[in-house]
């Protein structure tokens, strides 16, 4: 395999070079010649006899990274001080932190943020709790909440460990949206424990992301929680994943001349994601939907749908799609489908199945990190393909919804997120995609760009108004905080 | 009585003035002449005929404001546009946000922080879970959890109207010791549940503050969490209370020439505070100590501890204090006592009783916002008075404790706070006053005295390593960063 220098290996590596002319070139080449590249190169020192600088080379992996080091300390007159893992370095201490709005350094600012100013504000919250949403940061803030049994392609990881990817969630939403979100991992996979914590840390929150809890645990925590809740309650993994699906769909339908409606689905994989894809399909109207788990397509004639052993989501999908019975794994009842979503794992599709696809087909292979089927070989067989990697066209990233879902959620305050405001998401996200610009390898916006989280929370708020789901339209800026801070004034 | 302008109760004024010569000087008498007093003016407009500016005005109170504001409309030729609380608008949207301490602009940022470059750190801790010290937000967050049972003096005002107040707690723990806090209020009063959710949370943080959760629900809490965790639990307001008082202590005791355990202590009030400070005291040494609650002095011989009515922590008061078994009210029992401690309500000490201290005796009235017994009154009959309030001298506040306390336990990653640990801390808030500063109006230092806080948390981390409570020697700084990122690092 050929090696792939990606920053997510890179390395910051300290040198002690002889201060001679061509040195540094000489550590140049070898880094080259070991194959990896070169970012910033720093000088740190110039002593009199030799100089030290700071290398930051993007390698392909822990082994080619010491294959480059070792490759610098072959040159002659050259010597490795240290090496640090750059990726390891930026979670050095975790990746957010808590700050302050107003400076506390005079006994007025504690007077008015702090006692005893702080209880006329509580006294006001305590005769209204609404008023939270003005005075509190639940106006803006999510938690992130995971019990780490489903993180990325780990699996059950544990609350520890899943804690860097809720940080990075964290970051995404404050990055594309200015949303609050605050990291929360629990120490526990029972159901009941979940829901009864969560219910409980609810005061503090505007919202509630669920995150990479495992399937099918995490369907009965997030109908518990939006039940017992007046917040929106999102489980990301499920709704983030359809929604891009749909608006991927939305786009590459148009491209090739159909009406969404009108698509056969089938969708490989019945877990969090492919569940909620399946919902979503049959929201926006998509009647032809074969579903495959594990054992093959979903239908009410399989022997563990007949003796009850299947679980009550599948039921659902059992009962609600694949009017044709068909049964077998993907590979079998491929024949004709326009749209094949993979949410499942590497190399399940085989290639020479997507000959029996319709004409102009699209294949969503979202398998991280290895797709169903490697887009080179799909595109040769179909004619548009996304996956949910950054290095190929077509990324279906939930980064796409989920900062601009909270952000316009949080704007008009709407207590749930429903199936309208996500289908709203999909055509916003969508519509990012000019007519003109719109092409095979290009249905879904990058990840970067930063019309889609406004774009996004737009659409949701409008829906959210449209529905009368907003509880308020609590506007943000100078004139709200001055109405807010009007409404309760000792002034009249 | 008369009028104190102050910051908690000041308005910004946004007038319309005829553009005449004297007019702000009318304006500024009109307010002067309303007793309030004038902080910032500024000109917001100037068009032409009047000029628009805001005044801001330190008010009384609410009544004062509205006062004031007549005065100013009063005024010929000038138009009050609008008024605004400055404290309310310091409160909108909440006083906290979150931050990303990295930017996430490029697709390397997203491949370090967050997929794929996260999974690596995610391994690394799920192969040793003491890493998410070293890789997530865990090293150096406390969690602010309350049921906003017993917030300030206001009481049980449920958990969203206790959030301002959490959120000024987390602001205090960042200024002072640069400690992320983050402010959870549970909607529960129930122990089990709140002792279930906390533990449930642990993993995210670094340490648990507890607060504002009414006796003797809180004692039961915090132990079983102690039990339950392996990260510091600590209820500020028992210990917080409990460390200052035994600084104020260490300071008035050397002032009027005691030794600290030789001084006979009377505590009034056995809420939370009230407790802690009678274990704080013995564990300093003080052997003769008479608690008083409602009911008068605790002791053994009472009805309720005969009938078992009395609740297990005042029983264990009941046998652990008051030797001679005095009964009575707080004015009946003060004979002869060195030290008064008042941590109940307004007015529950006569000045006369004071009378019958012993010379040189020292009162600590911290019931807010009205002590026990006014310093006016009590310092003509005594030499040392302390309160928790800003506006008299010796402020007794848990500010300077608590920022200190977690920033020295979680630099040395303890366990916990142990006794020792908040003697320790204790000691370095009394030494912060040099002996030829110390006075009878000067035994603790000041709340903004930016020494406090890193001596506190030095005296903490010394005590927990000298007393193996540290679990490591983890330090700041780019030689940790780097060593923590070269651990896992892929190179040697």
């Amino acid at each position: 395999m050929p090696i792939v220098p990606s920053a997510q290996y890179s390395l910051t590596i300290r040198v002690e070079i002889d201060d001679r002319p061509g040195m540094l070139g000489k550590v140049a080449s070898a880094i080259g010649a070991a194959a990896a590249t070169i970012g910033a190169v720093d000088l740190i020192a110039a002593a009199n006899a030799h100089t030290v600088r700071d290398i930051t080379v993007a390698t392909g992996g822990p082994d080619h990274g010491n294959d480059v080091v070792a490759g610098i300390e072959a040159v002659e007159g050259v010597k490795v001080i240290d090496t640090i893992d750059r990726t390891f370095r930026m979670h050095v201490g975790g990746k957010i932190e808590q700050r302050n709005k107003h400076p506390l350094i005079t006994r007025d600012d504690l007077s008015m943020a702090y006692t005893p100013g702080v209880a006329r504000v509580c006294e006001a919250i305590a005769e209204d709790r609404d008023r939270a949403f003005q005075y509190t940061i639940k106006r803006n803030t999510v938690a992130v909440v995971s019990d780490g049994s489903a993180v990325l392609g780990l699996g059950d990881i544990g609350p520890q460990a899943a804690m860097p990817v809720m940080e990075g969630k964290a970051m995404l939403f404050k990055e594309f949206a200015g949303v609050d979100a605050f990291p929360i991992c629990l120490a526990s996979k029972d159901s009941d424990q979940i829901v009864a914590a969560v219910t409980l840390l609810a005061p503090t929150f505007g919202g509630i992301n669920l995150e990479d809890i495992s399937a099918p645990r995490c369907f009965e925590i997030e109908d518990r929680l939006k039940e017992a809740l007046d917040i929106p309650v999102f489980h990301d993994d499920q709704h983030g994943t359809a929604v891009v699906v749909l608006a991927a769909l939305i786009n590459a339908a148009k491209l090739t001349g159909r009406r969404v409606a009108d698509v056969s689905a089938l969708i490989v994989g019945l877990g969090a994601a492919g569940v909620a894809v399946t919902r979503m399909l049959l929201a926006a109207g998509v009647s032809e939907i074969v579903c495959c788990d594990s054992r093959g397509a979903v239908h009410t004639d399989r022997e563990d749908y007949l003796s009850g052993a299947m679980g009550p989501v599948k039921r659902w999908c059992a009962e609600n799609t694949n009017p044709g019975q068909r049964a077998g794994d993907p590979n079998e009842v491929i024949d004709g489908v326009d749209l094949l979503v993979g949410l499942s794992g590497a190399g399940v599709v085989r290639a020479e199945s997507l000959e029996r696809l319709a004409p102009d087909a699209m294949v969503f292979a979202m398998a991280n990190p290895t797709p169903e089927i490697m887009p080179e070989e799909a595109i040769r067989r179909c004619r548009i393909v996304a996956t949910g990697r950054s290095d190929y066209p077509n990324q279906i990233n939930n980064v796409l919804c989920f900062p601009g879902v909270f952000r316009g959620a949080l704007d008009v305050r709407a207590p749930q997120i429903t199936e309208e405001m996500k289908v709203a998401a999909a055509r916003a996200i969508a519509r990012i995609v000019d007519d003109d610009e719109l092409r095979e390898d290009y249905i879904v916006p990058s990840v970067f760009n930063r019309e889609v989280a406004p774009a996004v929370a737009g659409a949701v708020a409008d829906e959210a108004r449209a529905s009368g789901a907003a509880m308020t339209g609590h506007e943000h800026g100078f004139a709200a905080t001055d109405n807010a801070a009007r409404l309760h004034g000792s002034a009249p």
